[in-house]
C-alpha cells in the first residue's frame, strides 16, 4: 500500500504524555476528589444514576501502583462524525494496555455503535495499529451514527462482552455517545456485569466542553485546517482585491469552529449564531450588519472581504424559525398534494402568499427564488423542510446585494460586490492531527486505560491544563454524570451531557466583540498557514486562541 | 500589524539558490549557447521580432564578472492570476539588485500592467520587502488582468520609464504576459528606448511549460494545498463509508492541477480534459464511465469514493461545444427577447426543443434542470452563455445518478449514492510558498537581475534541473521568441507562446492510465497532508510527482 512521505514521516512522532502518565501504570498512583454532584438537576439524575451517580474525581499521580492485576480485554468504538485524533485515542489506549500487560487485549468494534451489536470487530496487534499512528481519519475501524441508548441494545452488547471477556469499553464520541456511555455504565452497573464504560470526549464542533473538558479533540486541527484556507482565502483576497468570500463553515449548533477561525484569521465579518439568537435578529438586520461592513470598506475602495458564516446560523433566526414552522404546516399530510398539484411556481407562490402569516410573508418575501423552491420542493421523507441544505452563504449574499442595491439607489454606495462561496467541513474533520491532537488524543487514550485498570466505571477520561506544554497536563477522570442535566427532547425528559454554546460573556467572544469593527473596516486579515508538525515549537504546539484566551 | 506564528517564522527561511548565483555578481559570466529559432513559424515570428529574434541562450556560471557597471533601476510587475512565491521573485529581484549596487532601485508598479500606464508605485525597501519574504499572496503591489499589448500603451510605458530613468522592466506572469513582454521588448529595442524586459514564468495552472520551462511558479504549492485537503477529504470518505465526493478543481484550459492531483491522492476517478477531447467523449460516456466505478465499488460494499473534475472540462465535450454554439445562435440579437418573454419554463423548453438540432436537443434534454436553465438565464453581457459559471461536479453527479437509477433497474447496481460537491481554487492560489516555491521564485527574481545587468532583452528567467536539490539548479535565459510560434486568435494571426495542454503520452499520463483501473476499483487513497516547510527534506523540499515523472 502506497503511503504519503508525510504519513511515513509522522509514524516516527513520539506523542507526549502528561509527566505522571510518562512511567506507566507502574509509577501511576490515584488521587481522590469529593463526591460530585450533576451540573443540574441532581434529584432526578441521581434516580437514574442509582450505581454510578455521585463518584469522586481523581487525579492520577506519580506513586505506588495499586491497581487490581487483571487480565483486561477492552473493546473500543469511535462514534459520530469524524475528528482527528481518533486514532491516537486507540494508539495511547493500546500502548498504555500492552505495556501494562502483554496478555492484554483490544478488541475494535467497527463502524461505530452498530459493530457493538453486530459483534463486528478486530483485535489489535502492533503492525496494524502503527499504520495509524498520528493519522487523521476513522478509518482505523471506522465509525457509524447509531445510537447505543436502549436496554434492548445494551442487553446484546452485554452478551458480546461476556462472549469475548470483556472487561471495559472506551467509547470515544461527542455529547450523545457520552451520554449514552454513562447510561450504559449504569446498565453494566446495576446487572453487575463487572463490564466498565469510559468515555472520551471528541468533536470537531468544540460544544463537548464545561469545566471538566476544556476541550475536546479534533476542534484544534480542524479549525486551523480551516484557517489556513479562509488566511489563503483572505490574501487572495487582498491580493486580487475584487472579491467578497462568503465562507460557511461547519457547526450546526454552535459556533465555536466559526468563532475560533474568525480569531485566528480576523475576517471583515463572523456571523456567531448564539448571537443571532440572543439579539432576536431578523435576516434583514443580518444582511444590513455585513452590507455595513461592504459599503464602509468600498468607500475605501475596498471591493473586497470575508465574511465567515456558521452552517447552522438560519436556525438561530427567530423569525427564520416561525417561518419554517409555518412551511411545514402549511404542507403537513395531504396538503401537500394540493400544493404539488399546482402547475407552475407562480401558482405555488400564490398559494403560499395566502398560507403564511404577514410577518412570515414578509420574510418569505426577501429570499432569493432558489432558496424559496428549496425551502418548498425539497423536503425530507417527513415532508419537513430541510434547513441544513440551506445554502446559507449563498442567502446571505444575495440578501446583502439586495441591501446594496438600495444603497447604490439612495446613493450611499458606490461600490462593486462580486461575491463568491465557500463551504469548509469535509476539509478538515481528517487532516492529520496537530502535534496538540496528536498529543492530546494518545494522553486521552492513556489515561483512559489507567481509569480501566483503577476500576472506575462511567467516567470520562479528563487530560486538563491544556494550554500548558503536554509535560504539565492533569490526568484523571470525572464522572460522566457530574455533566449532566435534564433536557427535553423529542418531547421527553432526557438526562444529558449539556451542549456548550458560545457564551457571549466569555472571554474568546468579549476580545471578539472588542476588535471585530475594526476589523469591519479596515484589512486586518491574519494568514496562518497550514498546520506544521516540525519547526518552531511556538508554531507547531500551540493549541486554539479560544483555549488561551479562556485560560488566561 | 498582527502576523501569525508561521508568517514570522517564515521570514527566517533563507531560499536556497543555484549553486552559480551564490556569490552575487562578482563570481557570475556567462556562457552563450546556440542561436535559437522559433518552435514553429520562424519565419513569420522573426519577421515580427526584427530585433530580438534569433539570440543566443545563455547559462551562468561561475566565473568573472563582466557585465556593465551601471546604476540600474527596475520595474516590477505581478500580472494576472495569483500564484504562491510570487513575492520571492520580487525578494530575490531585490537581493540581487541591492546587493550588485546599493544605489540601485526597484519599482513596484500596483495592481499589474494598469500600473505601468498609470505610473502608480512605490520604491521598495529593506523595510517593506522585509514584510514579505517567503509569503503567499501577490498583495505585495497587488495584481491584474489588463494586457499591455497595443503600442499605444507601450508609448505610455516608454514615457514613464524614461521619466524614472528605468533600465529594465520585470514581468511576472502567465503565457499571455510573457508573450506581451517579448512584444513590448521589441517595442523598446526598435525605439532605440534601451529599456531591457525580462519575463517570469507563473501561474498555477502548470500551462506554461516546455522545453524550456521545466515548470512555472505557483504549481507546486497550489497542487499541494489541493492535494492536502482532496487527501482529507478522501480520508473522510474512506472513514464514514457513505459519500462520493465531486471534487472541482481549477484549470480552465489545461488538466495539469488535476492530473497531479490525481498522483497524489490516487483518487477513484480523475477526468482528464484533454483526453476527453482526444476521446471526443459524450457526456454520457463520461457518466458511464464514472458510474462504472461507483457501481464496481459498490459491488463490494464501498459506496464511496472520490472523483476529481477539471474546473473546465465541459468545453473539452465535443457535443457540449456544438450545444453551447447552437444556444449563443438560439438567443442572439433580438430573438433572446422572444425568449425571455415566453412565460413558463416550459413555453422556454418548447421553444428550445424547436430551435435546436436534434443532436443537441439530446445533449440539452440530459442536462438537469438546474443547468439547462442556467445556460439559458445567466448569459453574459453580449448574451453568451457563461460556461465557466457551470458547476461542471454537480453536472457530472447528476448524470451519474440517472446511469445508476437506470441500472437498478436493470438490476445491475444495487447500491447507494450519495454524493457531496467541492471547488478548490482560491483555497491554493495564495498559499505560503512551499519550499520548492520559495527557493524557485527566489532564483527566477535573482536571476532575472542578472539577466538585466548583463544587458538581456526580451529573454526569460529560466531555471533548470529542478527535480534535483536547488544547488544543482541551472540558471540562465532563453530568448521568449524561441518559445512562441502562430496562433489564430479571436480572428487573428498572433505570435505566441504556446499552452502546454496535459500531452496523451506523456509519462505523468502515462503513469496515471497505467494504474487508474485499479484506483477505480479499491481504495488506493493517499494522503499528503498539509504542506511541510521544516522537518525532514523528503518531507519538505520534493516538488510535484509530474516533475519527477517527467524528468525520472
Amino acid at each position: 500500500m502506497e503511503i504519503s512521505l508525510l504519513q511515513k514521516a509522522r509514524y516516527a512522532y513520539v506523542p507526549k504524555l502528561p509527566e505522571m502518565l510518562r512511567n506507566g501504570i507502574a509509577d501511576i498512583s490515584v488521587l481522590e476528589g469529593e463526591e460530585t454532584t450533576s451540573a443540574a438537576d441532581c434529584e432526578k439524575i441521581k434516580a437514574l444514576f442509582p450505581n454510578t451517580y455521585g463518584k469522586r474525581e481523581i487525579v492520577f499521580q506519580k506513586g505506588q501502583n495499586t491497581s487490581k492485576t487483571q487480565k483486561q480485554i477492552v473493546g473500543v468504538i469511535l462514534s459520530g462524525g469524524q475528528a482527528p485524533g481518533g486514532h491516537n485515542v486507540i494508539c495511547g489506549l493500546y500502548d498504555a494496555l500492552k505495556s501494562t500487560n502483554p496478555e492484554n487485549e483490544l478488541y475494535g468494534f467497527k463502524n461505530g455503535p452498530i459493530g457493538l451489536i453486530e459483534d463486528n470487530y478486530i483485535v489489535f496487534n502492533d503492525d496494524y495499529i502503527n499504520e495509524y499512528r498520528n493519522t487523521g481519519g476513522f478509518d482505523i475501524i471506522g465509525s457509524g451514527r447509531t445510537k447505543l441508548e436502549t436496554n434492548e441494545q445494551f442487553a446484546i452488547v452485554a452478551e458480546v462482552c461476556k462472549k469475548h471477556g470483556i472487561t471495559a469499553i472506551v467509547i470515544i464520541g461527542g455529547d450523545d455517545s457520552n451520554t449514552n456511555a454513562a447510561v450504559l455504565a449504569e446498565y453494566f452497573a446495576s446487572h453487575n456485569t463487572s463490564v466498565q464504560v469510559i468515555g472520551c470526549p471528541k468533536t470537531i464542533d468544540g460544544d463537548l466542553k464545561n469545566e471538566d473538558i476544556e476541550c475536546s479533540f479534533g476542534f484544534d486541527t480542524a479549525t486551523k485546517t480551516y484557517s489556513e484556507l479562509i488566511g489563503n482565502i483572505a490574501r487572495d483576497a487582498n491580493s486580487a482585491k475584487k472579491y467578497w468570500h462568503f465562507i460557511k463553515v461547519m457547526g450546526r449548533s454552535a459556533s465555536h469552529v466559526a468563532l475560533e477561525c474568525a480569531l485566528e484569521t480576523q475576517p471583515n465579518i463572523c456571523l456567531i449564531s448564539e448571537e443571532v439568537a440572543a439579539k432576536k435578529m431578523s435576516l434583514s438586520q443580518i444582511a444590513d450588519y455585513i452590507a455595513d461592513s461592504v459599503e464602509k470598506r468600498a468607500a475605501q475602495g475596498m471591493n473586497f472581504g470575508i465574511a465567515i458564516i456558521p452552517e447552522g446560523v438560519v436556525e438561530f433566526v427567530p423569525e427564520f424559525s416561525v417561518l419554517i414552522q409555518e412551511i411545514n404546516e402549511l404542507l403537513a399530510g395531504s396538503k401537500a398534494d394540493a400544493f404539488n398539484a399546482l402547475p407552475t411556481w407562480n401558482d405555488k407562490y400564490a398559494y403560499i402568499e395566502k398560507g403564511l402569516t404577514k410577518e412570515s410573508m414578509e420574510v418569505f418575501a426577501i429570499l432569493p427564488q432558489g432558496i424559496q423552491q428549496q425551502l418548498f420542493l425539497e423536503r425530507d421523507p417527513h415532508g419537513n423542510v430541510q434547513v441544513s441544505l440551506i445554502e446559507s452563504e449563498k442567502l446571505f449574499s444575495a440578501l446583502v446585494k439586495d441591501k446594496l442595491a438600495a444603497r447604490k439607489q439612495a446613493g450611499t454606495y458606490n461600490g462593486k460586490f462580486n461575491p463568491i462561496h465557500h463551504f469548509l467541513g469535509y476539509e478538515g474533520r481528517c487532516a492529520f492531527p496537530s502535534n496538540f491532537d496528536s498529543d492530546y488524543c494518545y494522553s486521552l487514550g492513556y489515561n483512559a486505560f489507567m481509569l480501566i485498570q483503577y476500576g472506575y466505571n462511567g467516567y470520562l477520561s479528563k487530560i486538563s491544563n491544556l494550554s500548558k506544554p503536554a509535560k504539565e497536563w492533569i490526568a484523571g477522570g470525572m464522572p460522566i454524570t457530574k455533566m449532566m442535566n435534564i433536557e427535553r427532547r423529542h418531547g421527553e425528559d432526557k438526562p444529558v451531557i449539556k451542549k456548550a454554546l458560545v457564551e457571549l460573556d466569555s472571554k474568546p467572544f468579549k476580545f471578539f466583540e472588542t476588535h471585530r469593527e475594526t476589523w469591519a473596516v479596515d484589512t486586518c486579515f491574519v494568514y496562518p498557514g497550514a498546520i506544521q508538525y516540525y519547526g518552531p515549537v511556538e508554531v507547531c504546539d500551540i493549541t486554539t486562541k479560544t483555549l488561551a484566551l479562556e485560560q488566561n
